[in-house]
């Protein structure tokens, strides 16, 4: 006899995780389609031709591979499979699953480009799988929830995604955290002015790790990168910038004042701002962060990241606009911005922070619990009553002992039991037991339908 | 320049068959949770082991089996090649994608079987894989949306099952249907009765097909099977038995009067309908069909399969009783019961009836539109009030021709536009045109909130 266990860096959510994850997605559901987005979902399996080569040669070994079905060996040689997982990849494996969502979204856009509306808004909340080394935090399968919009240059999309952020957070009860927002056009504007113009690549790479390692690292790393140390020199008053967000757009304008195109990210990063304000909202919340750069190299306006303080895994959202996503399927030129939250970063900080809903208005509200199988008929002739007006309910299916019923309320999280005696038999009624507080009263159907309603 | 297309047997959902999809799901997760089920969701891939052997030789063929990461040739010797498939696979592969929905299931019961809390309800809407040659109405990636509640042999179980199918299609609209109903044990006496004991499975599988094929094609085939001529003379009055379902039950006892197997069957069938008779329901739509087999081999109780009539395809849901759901897993003796929507079919049925709602609930409701700079940043002004009372809405991003902006709304089925033009700037009004009508009325802002709320 087997005993059965689930692969490496997977997890099964049963019904308490799952009820808060629930929470989680609603919420940022709801917030999507307020604003405009529709879903979409693409299936897990892409062919490789759509997924190798988007995501860089550690993420082309990421990919989980799904082999051929039937005689998958048919087409490999002793030749092939002396050259090893090369040699015998593409013969065995022509399907891998989905690694992000992003660029399932951009096949979708490329292959549907004649039918859909633009610009397009869409939402997307699925699991995506990496043969990353499973570790705490870091699974193989995991959520992600996108959403982004495509077909137009309006940096009023960039300013509303501060606002679904503050949305989503509000609703979720995270008080204690910043929206980081920089300009991609900044930071080339940056290389220009410190003397190492085009090199806003290995620049992104290094300054992207400033908050773990610190400023001395970074400078060991960009020197390694043939970075000049006068450069390095000029880079530093950046780094030490201790000014609001006024201040630090006032200094840029000087700093960057022989880059046309830092001062267009100055001026992007003014125009959201300002957009913010024509539609009557302020700048909570948000840190203009000279020195955020993210890692994907495909941003080229606007780069976000979310950071809740005070807790161990801060960083829970992020995005930014690219110019080119789906050039790489054949269509150019269609500008985009987008973001996503790492759902169960969310579900880890709401934890930490103690801030999922003490009731489980999902689950069952009423508990019909009996003595005999007297009783039992009785609660099967009144639960309908309380379906049909919605109210989440069952019976304990077979005759038991009362104890035993509730304790499966109990464990259930079922915050009442309709118990079925003979004196409710009698008289039409249900004593109906609050298990949080421990009261019992005797109500008829009607008033019983009427409290829990 | 690579043209993208989609793996063969999969499909994208965009914005439209999502709101259809989410029609349906909504429908069936409401009712699941009425009835006190829990959700609960498993990893889409599963380690082979735990899969392989449970779906018969033909279903092993039919899992997608993931490649090992890394270097997963180096185990494979020339040998193994050679030998082809069956000496290749264990050493490359040794996770798989999820099947169906009940094996994980069983295997989250057997793994967390100290911590649940028995009756175990659980709803699982996910989507499994199988790597079937694809045809109309059969895909390789579809979603299954299964109730099961395990640890109680009770029979209000089945009784539920039967209001849980009439509650989701009352409110999707389908009016037309049977729930065809007849039990494993009753199939079992017939067996016995007829001269054939013991051999239900093979007589399970021939009637199976009766619908499809006709009865001169499954005497054939009980031939082929071993049967003798006399029994499946004796088999004859219940292929063609013309009575009602009291009319049936009352024949049964008779037929299977020498079988205890089959009159406990006729015995269960009963309480199921005695059952629904004490919690005030009705028969509607039950059918009591003995020559119901279903082809699945574990059931050993109840068996359901609902039909739609009128429609091209007809069997959207199924399910029944099992006995030793998690036995291979090393937990004997777990009951169920629980059953299965067919997602897929019941979105064809659904289209083919016209039943989807005309109105896009979940879409945006409100597109403001406007002739320029000013406009929009009135637009901008205002946009927030309707968000605000959580009206779904959105601004059009940037300046372009009013005609674009009323045909991105007419195609992405917005049904109001609130145009802002500079007679509503000067007052602080939306002339609100409704798409439908053709209708267009200026408002204040309160009387569009009101209107639209």
């Amino acid at each position: 006899m087997q005993k059965p266990s689930l692969p490496k860096g997977t997890r099964d959510f049963g019904p308490v995780q799952m009820f808060r994850r629930n929470y989680i997605l609603d919420t940022i559901r709801d917030t999507f389609q307020l604003f405009g987005y529709q879903q979409l979902e693409t299936p897990a399996m892409e062919n490789l031709s759509t997924l190798t080569g988007k995501y860089g040669e550690e993420g082309d070994q990421l990919l989980f591979k799904i082999l051929n079905s039937g005689e998958f060996t048919k087409d490999v040689t002793p030749g092939d499979l002396e050259k090893g997982p090369s040699g015998v990849l593409s013969k065995v494996s022509e399907k891998g699953l989905r690694y992000d969502l992003t660029v399932p979204f951009a096949r979708y856009v490329v292959m549907n480009r004649n039918e859909l509306t633009f610009p397009f808004k869409r939402y997307q909340i699925q699991p995506v799988w990496r043969a990353d080394r499973p570790q705490k935090g870091r699974y193989r399968e995991f959520y992600q929830c996108d959403a982004d919009v495509v077909g137009t240059d309006s940096l009023v999309c960039e300013s509303e995604i501060i606002l679904m952020i503050r949305r989503v957070f509000s609703k979720l009860g995270l008080t204690s955290y910043g929206i980081k927002i920089n300009n991609r056009k900044i930071l080339t504007g940056i290389a220009e002015a410190i003397g190492e113009p085009g090199k806003e690549g290995p620049l992104c790479v290094a300054i992207d790790k400033l908050d773990k390692v610190g400023w001395e690292k970074v400078q060991e790393e960009l020197i390694q990168r043939g970075f000049e140390a006068a450069s390095i020199q000029n880079l530093s008053p950046l780094v030490n910038l201790e000014t609001d967000l006024k201040g630090k757009i006032e200094f840029l304008k000087v700093f960057l004042k022989d880059s046309p195109t830092g001062l267009k990210g100055v001026e992007e990063l003014e125009e959201v701002f300002s957009l913010l304000e024509k539609m009557g909202e302020d700048l909570a919340h948000v840190e203009f962060d000279i020195m955020l750069a993210r890692g994907l190299s495909y941003y080229t306006g606007a780069i976000f990241e979310v950071k809740v303080y005070g807790v161990s895994i801060g960083s829970v959202s992020g995005g930014g606009r690219y110019d080119n996503l789906t050039g790489v399927f054949g269509l150019p030129g269609v500008s985009g911005v987008g973001f996503s939250f790492g759902v169960d970063r969310l579900y880890d900080v709401m934890d930490e922070l103690n801030l999922f809903p003490g009731d489980r208005v999902n689950g069952t509200k009423l508990l019909l619990a009996h003595f005999d199988q007297k009783g039992l008929d009785y609660a099967l002739s009144v639960l309908n009553s309380f379906r049909k007006t919605g109210i989440k309910s069952e019976v304990y299916p077979e005759v038991a002992k009362i104890k035993k019923q509730l304790e499966f309320a109990s464990k259930k999280e079922i915050p009442f039991v309709g118990i079925c005696g003979d004196n409710e038999i009698s008289t039409g009624t249900l004593s109906v037991k609050n298990l949080a507080t421990g009261t019992q009263e005797t109500l008829t159907i009607e008033e019983a339908l009427a409290l829990l309603g």
